[in-house]
C-alpha cells in the first residue's frame, strides 16, 4: 500500500510578534525533509507578523469594525455574522479575523499577503537548514450549505494550489472534464486532523506527497476565483 | 510526532453493479484494523448499488434530463452547468451525476441513501473480518469563491461527521467559539491525496484518528445544513 504520513509537530510554543517561525520550527521536533509538506496555521503566521490589534476585551463585538475595515465587500449580514470578501479574495466570516488561541484583549487580522508569508517560511527553511519543503498556511473557514468548518489553504508557496489533471484520462481512456484539483485544500484540511483546534498545536508535515505537486504556487493566483466566474457572490 | 497514515487500496478492480464492496475490499491489498477509517469513492458504490443510467454516448449533455430529475431545487444555471439541491440536501453541480470513471453510454447517479451505503460496508467488514471500521463516501464537489474541487463526504458510518469541540478551551483558557469541525469531510480531503482521480484508485485508509471520533453518525443528518440556517440559497 502507498502511503501518506501527516505528522503533528509539538513544541513550537507561543508565538510573538518579529518570531522567525522557521527557526522555531527548526528547534521543534518536526523532523523535515525535502518534498515534506509544512502546513502552519493562519494564527501563529498572523502573531509573527504582528497582525494582532487591541480589542476591548468586555466587548465581545469589539472586533467588528475591523471586521468592516479588513473586508473589500459584504455578501451577507445576519445578526452579529458577516460573510464578506477580503482584499486578498477570500470569503469568509468576519473577515477571517477571530479571537480564540490570542491573548484576552487582542484580535487577529490575517496575514497582509498570506502566499508570501509562506515563501518566507520556505525560503528561510532552505537557507537554514537546506531543505526544500512545500508550505501551506491554512485557515478554518465556514462553508455555503454544510454545517461545520474545515481548514483550506491561505497562502502556498513551493507546492501546487492546483493539480491540473488536464489531458489526463479515466480508467476507461476517456479523457476526464473536472480537471482541477484543489491539492493545498485538501493538504490543509488533512494536516487539521492532527493538529486539532483545542490542542494548540499550529503546524503539522504532510510527507509522502506526489513529486510533481512541488512547483511554485499560490493561494491567491491560483485558487481564488474572479468574481466574473462565480455564481455566488 | 504523532502520526495519521493515509494508504491507498489497490487490486479492487472494476466494480459491477450487485457486486459486494466490502468483499472487494476484504480481497484487495486493504489491511483493515480497528479504528481505521476506510474512504471509498460515492462511483464505486453507485456502480455496487446499480445507481447507473443508460446515456446516448454521442450527445455529452445527454445526462442533463437526469440532473433536472435528480434535483429537488436549482440554485443557479450558467450555460450547460446547473447547481442544484438533491433529495439528500447537497449542493452540487449537476446532482452529483458525471460520466467520469463509467463506461461509455452510462451515467452514474449518487446512491439514494449515501449515509446507508457507508453502514452497510461498515456491517459488512464487521461481519466477514471481525474489524471495527469507519467508513466514508467521499465524492468530488466544487466550491464557490474557490478554485478547484475537493473530495468531501456524502455518507459515513462509524465515525463523527462533526466533531464538537464546544465546551473545550484554546491554549489561553478561553472557550472556543468556532466548535464544530466536518471532521469527514476532512478525512475524504485527506484519501483524496492519495487516490488521485486519474489513478482510478477508489478507496483508502486512514489510520490514526483519534478515538473519540469512531462513534454512530451520519452525514445527511450532521452536515447538512438546513435552508433555514443557510445565507446562500
Amino acid at each position: 500500500m502507498s502511503a501518506l504520513e501527516i505528522f503533528a509537530v509539538n513544541g513550537i510554543g507561543e508565538v510573538r510578534p518579529g518570531d522567525d517561525l522557521a527557526s522555531l520550527i527548526l528547534d521543534s521536533d518536526a523532523d523535515l525533509a525535502d518534498r515534506d509538506c509544512l502546513v502552519i496555521t493562519q494564527k501563529v503566521v498572523s502573531k509573527a507578523e504582528n497582525r494582532i490589534v487591541e480589542v476591548d476585551p468586555d466587548d465581545p463585538l469589539s472586533h467588528k469594525p475591523l471586521v468592516e475595515r479588513e473586508s473589500v465587500r459584504v455578501l451577507r449580514r445576519r445578526g452579529d455574522l458577516i460573510i464578506s470578501e477580503t482584499s486578498h479574495g477570500f470569503v469568509c466570516a468576519n473577515a477571517g479575523i477571530d479571537l480564540s488561541n490570542v491573548e484576552r484583549g487582542q484580535a487577529a487580522l490575517l496575514p497582509i499577503d498570506s502566499d508570501r508569508s509562506a515563501r518566507g517560511i520556505r525560503d528561510r527553511l532552505k537557507a537554514r537548514a537546506g531543505v526544500d519543503v512545500g508550505v501551506v498556511v491554512s485557515d478554518t473557514f465556514g462553508r455555503p450549505w454544510r454545517r461545520g468548518v474545515t481548514d483550506i489553504a491561505i497562502g502556498c508557496a513551493g507546492i501546487a494550489a492546483i493539480v491540473d489533471l488536464r489531458g489526463s484520462t479515466d480508467t476507461f481512456g476517456r479523457e476526464l472534464k473536472v480537471t482541477e484539483v484543489a491539492a493545498v485544500d485538501e493538504i490543509a484540511a488533512a494536516a487539521d486532523l492532527v493538529m486539532g483546534k483545542a490542542q494548540g498545536i499550529p503546524a503539522a508535515i504532510v510527507r509522502g506527497l506526489r513529486e510533481e505537486w512541488f512547483r511554485p504556487s499560490c493561494v491567491v493566483g491560483e485558487i481564488v476565483r474572479p468574481p466574473a466566474e462565480d455564481l455566488f457572490r
